[in-house]
């Protein structure tokens, strides 16, 4: 039988995911803080509700709250007398997972929630710019805590997996805002401290004269609203701050190196030549594993296996077949998985 | 009367250079280190000579370098008893200055030397990859010390503005190779940086997998050949190692601010919030730049202004006029130019 899933909020990610699940054959409902999208969108066999008590009473399998972080505790206010959390599972597509599950947490509907992530999106916003396609091939974080039901992990997974036809791996909260710390938040002040230095400079008219693809490239993230910036630094401070710890002794590790180099009167030690080696050495695994995932066909050519998942060490198994560099693309029954072996880092 | 240019090195820089000036009319003569482009060069109305002495015996206006950096002392060495220094002005094309005017020194060849640099490449190497558009639009950096002629620089000039159809700044090597550290090597470092922390993560394949845009563009240039860009930062150590020092000084400013909004227990004090604001404010008269270089025509609008280049005074006044952002697009006559106004940052 296929689920009835309902949707809060149709910008692009929510507005696509709808569009996507309505495609796959779903019951689609949902809400929106205004009414614009609701004719092309009914258009698209999804069934738009005036009220979020309105989308809350048609009793879902199924609510994703696709609506902007910042509204996330009004919404989770509003919902919580409305909804039935033994009958609906609640999941959202936010970018921070600890946050949100704390807001859940806050008004008492932990019980119910999964949460979810998928790595989809663009530049673009707003439901004119949404797109089925946007989420094809796409890949989602289901994050759980110690007391996320197995059911409801299934329910998630359903509609990410048969429904969406994505992939996912599955992931505590912490695993999931280090990663996102890692590969977005801190980049973006590093960036940000890039544009920074360049403004500082004396010469800077010439610099960025001067400056071609590898300036632009490294920068880009920076050219966007500092404010948003901020915000998603803030909101993720104890990773983006280890993380940026790191990187200065990255770097200063390498100031001292080439200090010796560009003193005549210093010949580099032994120590430093082998620091230089390790520094440009150590990235290689992420060169290879980019160079193999950049093969046509890759998807195709990877290994598929089968996992079972113990019900009483569910998390642990699926969270260490994530960190292997493993996807989860299809259930087998309730408690065997088929999962991508993708080349590990 | 259209000048004879020599051409050393027929890779994709050299050769596409050839290829435009002879598209220009120029007399265009070459030699490379094997014969392989000689016919399809010959084809495009290039003269190619067997040897470097061949070269230098048909006495050029201009001889352009656009040999590998590495090749140069050997080059220099080779071509110092053949070149007749009164009648032939030295340039050559390559991405740090500094080094290269002191090998020319080396040899004694120095009297007769303009440094010069196009911003014009792409990922592609070889006579094959090469094209007489990849110069369009291009800027060039002509580099001056305080012993160059004026003639010199007004013989290059004019290949650069009236028969390669480009534009120039003037600049010392010292300036060049600060600002190319700023927008190049450093970046480069950081990039490296980047891909060895997410290596040494235990999270690693996760967050390969969570990797989307900004992470990607961040780190393409960490995916090429670590030796050159470990030979290019350390052709350039001292700029380089104070630019790192000053990002890990702006990152560390930043994880202490973090480490405060992170602890519930410590409230972000008044200076924590300013540092925020700073950081994030900092660097927006750069986006500010982006957003108005990115607009239709903008090269066309720029307005145009003469500039008049005293001749006891021409190295400072046209730094000062790179610094200012103008970039010189034509000359009347020897001693005034056109100045495009650039859009400052």
């Amino acid at each position: 039988m296929k689920p009835r899933i309902a949707i809060v909020g149709l910008g692009l990610i929510g507005g696509s995911l709808a569009r996507r699940l309505a495609n796959a054959g779903c019951e689609v409902i949902a809400w929106n803080h205004n009414d614009r999208p609701y004719a092309t969108a009914e258009a698209d066999g999804i069934i738009c509700k005036p009220t979020l008590a309105a989308l809350a009473e048609a009793n879902p399998d199924v609510l994703v709250l696709c609506n902007p972080l910042k509204a996330m505790p009004q919404i989770l206010g509003t919902l919580k007398p409305l909804i039935n959390p033994e009958t609906t599972t609640l999941t959202d597509v936010g970018s921070v997972k600890g946050m949100v599950r704390d807001q859940v947490k806050a008004v008492g509907l932990d019980g119910c929630y999964v949460g979810a992530h998928p790595m989809a999106g663009n530049e673009l916003s707003g439901w004119e710019a949404s797109d089925p396609q946007l989420y094809d091939g796409a890949l989602w974080a289901i994050t759980v805590d110690e007391n996320t039901e197995y059911r409801r992990f299934l329910t998630v997974a359903d509609m990410i997996v048969n429904r969406c036809g994505n992939r996912l791996i599955v992931l505590d909260d912490a695993t999931h805002d280090r990663c996102a710390a890692l590969i977005s938040h801190m980049p973006h002040v590093v960036a940000t401290a890039m544009i920074n230095e360049l403004v500082a400079n004396p010469n800077r008219n010439i610099a960025a004269a001067l400056a071609a693809g590898s300036w632009r490239d490294m920068t880009r993230v920076a050219l966007t609203d500092p404010n948003r910036t901020r915000a998603m630094v803030e909101e993720d401070a104890a990773n983006v701050e280890t993380l940026l710890r790191d990187m200065a002794n990255r770097l200063t590790l390498m100031a001292n190196v080439l200090h010796d180099m560009a003193d005549a009167n210093v010949r580099p030690t032994e120590g430093d030549v082998k620091q230089m080696d390790r520094f440009f050495a150590q990235g290689q695994p992420f060169r290879d594993y980019k160079a193999a995932v950049k093969q046509p066909d890759y998807t195709e050519r990877c290994e598929k296996i089968k996992l079972a998942i113990p019900e009483d060490d569910w998390r642990r198994t699926l969270l260490e077949s994530a960190r292997r560099g493993e996807h989860i693309v299809r259930f087998e029954g309730e408690h065997d998985v088929i999962v991508e072996v993708r080349s590990a880092v």
